[in-house]
């Protein structure tokens, strides 16, 4: 036989993904579960489209070359078309919302939850495959809709188990710094393509607020700013006075809501624009304060700048506001772990008629490291209770045991391997976590009885070197074989 | 500005895949869900592995062509290897049970759910995308692994809402047909090559029982067979005698288990293979009979033959047993929603150790179709109450109506849409499937009142012309503001 000659393959996770076991599996799926929850309560319905997208349909395929560009994978199908995983979630919503739009009630409130694919080079904790799950809102103008994301962003938290006062959801608008990008005179209403360069330009530098600090950002905004390798950005060229409007926008925040709208109606001065954008801001508190959603849970914050380049009107992010070590040790608040904001171009892309839309993404890998962080996590981490098996021919009194246990609700398993070294069985039970070993010997089949072994107070013991405060607690129980389900029910109740 | 001259993208949904739409995504998620406690309860745990595996790691690569065959969506990586999305979950379990096989307990029982990609011609029902719900144990030769994936079968179609009678958990082994075909001399053990076509015809003929019958199989079973069209398939070339010895296989099911072991010895007379195989469905059948599952659930029937060609071992397969109406009016039993058997060369594709695994895999949209058929759906397809918005300007308190009904746990919406036109408030209310609709004019403001619309009521009323039988019910009621939530909950209990 060639068997031997062929090449064996490789038994290896692709590069940039990952497998996930066990407990990664389920306690990603327990808070995706009560995210799901509430985005039920609050009339969303919930949307799964394929992985598989036209590159036409997600709009990553550049004109000019022969392959999708970067960030997608991509292939063509039997008709030479170009297909490709979704990048995220937003992209196939706008396809569904063109494609149904006639069948869909309006506004057409959706929920999606699942993987998204992007073929990026991989970096710690950067995969390729990852977990999104986004609640939006299409087909409606008014910020009623951004307010409702908003406090449901703020209840998604709260139910996975982040108490309130750890987290803030802060709102801004984009209206307001085209406002006042008005006022510092690089934003023209009558010629909005006048100072477009510039207004980019501000708009990257001020993105970049958190690791350039005040004093990087201002030189972005007037000549430029050289970074440490020596390397020269060309900066707007905003005037001192200029500048001063743009980072009075930034800084912002007052103590109340009331205060910083007012605070902002100062520095959009007679921008139509800066005005609509400040009544926004207004109405999404007052809606937020008729719902019971105050201070405490949701803030106006012009500081949130992140996503103000790509979003048309309120943009918010969930911040946790409690404090982690990070990888140097040091302490810092654990961050952003949701974004989103109102979008109105997506659906237009398909249909020619623009369709106001609204949404939220929660980032699902941080707030699971969050939720670790706290201690948090909503999974059954116990493994099985596991039936040995000290005598081979009688299994079938093995399996009617896990039966019995299995029929009473108790994860249960016997053991399969090979039974002959007992030590094996034990080593097995452990990697498996199990909390209680179940064990029948044939003096023990003769008298009807059964052994039950406490696994876990076995570890304790294990640990601390005395048995002194474990005494009072057997770790080694023998049972009647009819008052197994009900002894180990007992031991795992301890 | 040239943005009119753009072509358009197309919203079209990829050609073989679909979209979900709300009960769609969340009927499949509450029966996978149910499986899965089934899973895990009995001890096995939970892995997903990404979509995406490498063309070498799932073995679909033919090494004469550039390309992967036909079957999966396949690509290049940016290092031209080439990548494809999984095409079953069995696979993947393979690649990990190899690559981890130092960390992972063993035996390693896991449950997987998911989608997976078939590159094939779709048809009507049939999609490029659709999701498996597997369960496998890994590392283990001992038929008590058979006999749990049989045992947990059946408590999974129980607790998805199959009730017991209504499914057949049907246990077959292949090694009793390769016994039977040493008898009617087309296998020799002390040459396995020999007759390898002949038992390939003899395996393929069989498994086409249900759709040629007896006397198709038996044309193939011996010289061959001329179809409809007049296409000519060669037959294996048994003698009458050797063909009897076959179908005796195919027809051996009894009334009792016992009686059925008894039959399939005597057919597979001195063959050590063939005994080993009768012994080990007599180990099954005394397994499940000690943890209580009797012949009302599963059974020993040598009439299933699908799969007997790819599995080693045992083979089970679930079937429906009630009837349906077929497309074409007929009543016919729903048939097969579950199939596997036990494997054991997919490991030593990796590691070159041959490593036995069995495991069982549901048919998820079949299963669907069935609790369907049988009425049998756990999700809520009830829709939210709709908040109507009779005064645009007092949108605080609507707002505070949601926010009240979700803080109670009723699914709630505010009406988001243009709210000028009523009717299209209710119409959008109707498309919601809502069942109770809350109206608050400035009249009711006033009083601190709110209307309750009983949606469902109403459309009781529209079916129906006569009034009479709901007359002691009101479609409408009023009551005051700080009653809302509890005689929406009334209204809701109805």
């Amino acid at each position: 036989m060639s068997e031997g000659k062929t090449r064996r393959p490789k038994a290896e996770t692709p590069k940039g993904f990952r497998d996930y076991f066990g407990t990664e599996v389920t306690e990603r799926k327990a808070m995706l579960d009560a995210i799901a929850g509430v985005y039920h309560r609050y009339g969303f319905d919930a949307l799964e489209t394929s992985a598989v997208e036209t590159v036409e349909a997600l709009g990553k395929f550049l004109p000019d070359v022969d392959r999708p560009n970067e960030g997608v994978f991509a292939w063509r199908d039997e008709d030479e078309a170009w297909m490709a995983l979704r990048y995220d979630l937003t992209a196939p919503l706008a396809r569904v919302a063109a494609q149904y739009r006639n069948d869909l009630p309006s506004p057409y409130r959706r929920y999606a939850m699942g993987p998204v694919w992007r073929n990026e080079k991989p970096g710690p904790g950067r995969f390729r495959q990852f977990y999104q799950c986004d609640a939006d809102t299409v087909g409606t103008a008014s910020v009623a809709a951004d307010a409702e994301i908003c406090a449901m962003l703020s209840d998604a938290l709260e139910v996975v188990g982040i108490p309130r006062g750890d987290y803030v959801v802060k709102v801004n608008n984009r209206k307001v710094l085209n406002g006042v990008m008005e006022v510092a005179g690089v934003l023209d209403p009558s010629d909005p393509t006048r100072f477009e360069a510039e207004r980019g330009i501000v708009l990257r530098a001020i993105d970049k607020i958190d690791r350039l600090g005040d004093a990087g950002v201002r030189a972005l905004l007037g000549e430029g700013r050289k970074d440490e390798s020596g390397d020269f950005t060309k900066g707007a060229g905003l005037s001192l006075e200029q500048a001063e409007v743009v980072m009075g926008f930034v800084s912002a925040k007052r103590d109340s809501g009331a205060e910083t709208v007012a605070r902002l109606r100062e520095l959009v001065g007679a921008s139509v624009l800066g005005a609509e954008g400040v009544n926004e801001l207004e109405t999404i508190a007052t809606l937020l304060d008729a719902g019971g959603y105050g201070a405490d849970r949701i803030v106006l914050d012009p500081g949130v700048v992140r996503g103000l380049g790509y979003y048309t009107g309120p943009v918010f992010e969930a911040e946790l506001t409690f404090e982690i070590l990070d990888e140097k040790g040091r302490k810092r608040q654990f961050g952003s772990v949701a974004g989103g904001g109102r979008y109105d171009d997506l659906v237009k892309r398909f249909t020619g008629q623009a369709v106001p839309a609204t949404g939220v993404s929660i980032g699902v890998d941080r707030l699971l490291a969050a939720l670790h962080a706290k201690g948090r996590v909503a999974a059954d981490t116990t493994g099985p209770v596991v039936v040995t098996v000290m005598d081979r021919d009688r299994m079938a009194d093995y399996m009617a045991m896990v039966a019995d246990l299995r029929q009473a609700g108790i994860r249960a398993e016997v053991y399969l391997g090979n039974p002959k070294n007992f030590g094996n069985q034990l080593k097995y039970a452990d990697k498996r976590q199990s909390p209680v070993a179940v064990i029948q010997g044939s003096d023990e089949a003769a008298r009807g009885v059964v052994v039950l072994k406490d696994l876990i107070l076995g570890a304790k013991i294990a640990e601390n070197a005395t048995l002194e405060e474990w005494k009072d607690r057997p770790a080694q129980l023998e049972v009647a074989r009819a008052d197994l389900v009900q002894a180990v029910r007992k031991m795992l109740a301890q």
